[in-house]
């Protein structure tokens, strides 16, 4: 007689990212949660009819189940029977899972540290990442850039000139203050999952606007900033994982390089400091 | 001798909301939480020098104190030593607190029903209050509706024509899905905050495009839509509350109505049904 097998429980099992394959977009900010985790994942960027899988939880028959609502648009997250999207959800209900929040119950415990940290990973998606793709979709999601290119470079002249150095003064300021504790870390002292929104926002960023990010860094106004995209990506699993198969390359997503669209001579940054 | 005094825990203390004075905004999804639960609170809105109150606040000088962030930009809630911004992680915190989410703990409980609930609130606030600023901004908020008029004809009329019929579409979706359960609510067949910030956000649209809403509500498309805005619209205490001087006109905010981007004949929507 074999022993009993153990009861498994409805979140026993590992996470199922649900995004598209082709280009990191907003799924990377979970697959980097679940990456320094060195969580159990299964990802449909690198399965069979990944594709067909997206389609299907966003396709316009879809209700949900008894539980669940449907999802609009992935990243989208199963855990058992759970389903859920929009990206700072699914890293709010990771970030416990997987310790990238400081916890909650116990003696040094910090139950509202999910609500600062959740906060500051909205605030890096808004700036860094939902601003960026309107640099090259103002007008429309639905239509080629090419059919709303002069709308986009002047989208993008407002968000290197004031959007961009906005955003990056703004974690520069919240990586100076106190409630960031010591080290490279946005809050607590502890790497958190909103260090690796930011490192990711940046890092596409960096991608689609190579010229104003290094204008960015030698103004010296964001060297704690770039200190923490730095300190992320020597992380050892991050490391590893950039150098898999696993991290995708950016490729007509939410970060796009149209050189044309990048920092030009008119829209310069003062340079401060050195 | 007198009654020994109660000792006040750090939360024991009205609800502090610090947002712009003038117009109800992204303020307003806070507010209608804070009244459906007729919770005790205060508003900068209403305050003298309330608007210094939210300068002072997102002054690029405050890096925050020793246990929270700065925040970037209103709504902030304080609350004891707790300061948080962004709209929707401030109904994350009120929810369970204000009991407009069903409780994650006890024989009934359901845990997962926060997450379900913040990512139907996100995306609400994405299509319905996001996108509907950038009708009238697309192209910099930091410049004038009359400098980018032309962009904001062509970014409203994809508003009209895509963008409005898909989230209207999303919500009617989400109510025919068992999920929602009995009734005219979101999810689990009870009210949450992701249904005051969908009455709130069709509001905003209402006044913003109101020949867009109305050729909506004719098609018959979103009928549990119109019921669950109806529906709020009767909560004894929200019908209190939008008939106080509390509730503020719509005025140069999110929300604003330009005719010349409402509905015209070439976007009315193929009527579908009656």
């Amino acid at each position: 007689m074999s022993a009993p097998k153990r009861q498994k429980s409805a979140k026993d099992v590992p996470y199922e990212l649900i995004y598209w394959p082709g280009n990191p977009g907003r799924g990377e900010f979970v697959r980097l949660a679940l990456e320094e985790a060195g969580a159990d994942y299964t990802d449909t960027a690198h399965a069979e009819k990944g594709m067909d899988q997206v389609l299907s939880q966003i396709d316009t028959e879809n209700v949900g189940d008894n539980s669940n609502p449907p999802p609009l648009a992935p990243p989208i997250l199963r855990h058992g029977d759970l389903v859920i999207s929009q990206t700072s959800n699914i890293l709010l209900y990771l970030g416990p899972r997987l310790g990238l929040v400081p916890p909650a119950e116990g003696e040094d415990g910090d139950p509202d540290a999910l609500y600062r940290i959740n906060g500051l990973a909205l605030t890096a998606l808004d700036g860094l990442c939902n601003e960026v793709h309107d640099t090259h979709h103002p007008m429309a999601a639905s239509l080629y850039y090419e059919d709303q290119k002069e709308e986009s470079l002047r989208k993008s002249k407002d968000f290197v000139k004031n959007r961009l150095p906005k955003f990056l003064g703004y974690f520069q300021r919240v990586l100076e203050g106190k409630a960031s504790g010591d080290g490279p870390w946005l809050y607590g002292g502890r790497l958190t999952y909103a260090d690796l929104v930011l490192f990711q926002a940046i890092d596409g960023v960096t991608f689609a606007f190579p010229k104003a990010i290094s204008a960015a860094k030698t103004s010296g106004n964001y060297l704690y900033v770039f200190r923490l995209y730095d300190a992320v990506k020597e992380r050892p699993k991050i490391k590893e994982y950039l150098a898999s198969k696993r991290r995708q390359n950016y490729l007509n997503g939410i970060y796009r390089h149209y050189p044309e669209l990048d920092l030009d001579e008119e829209n310069m940054p003062q340079s401060s400091g050195n």
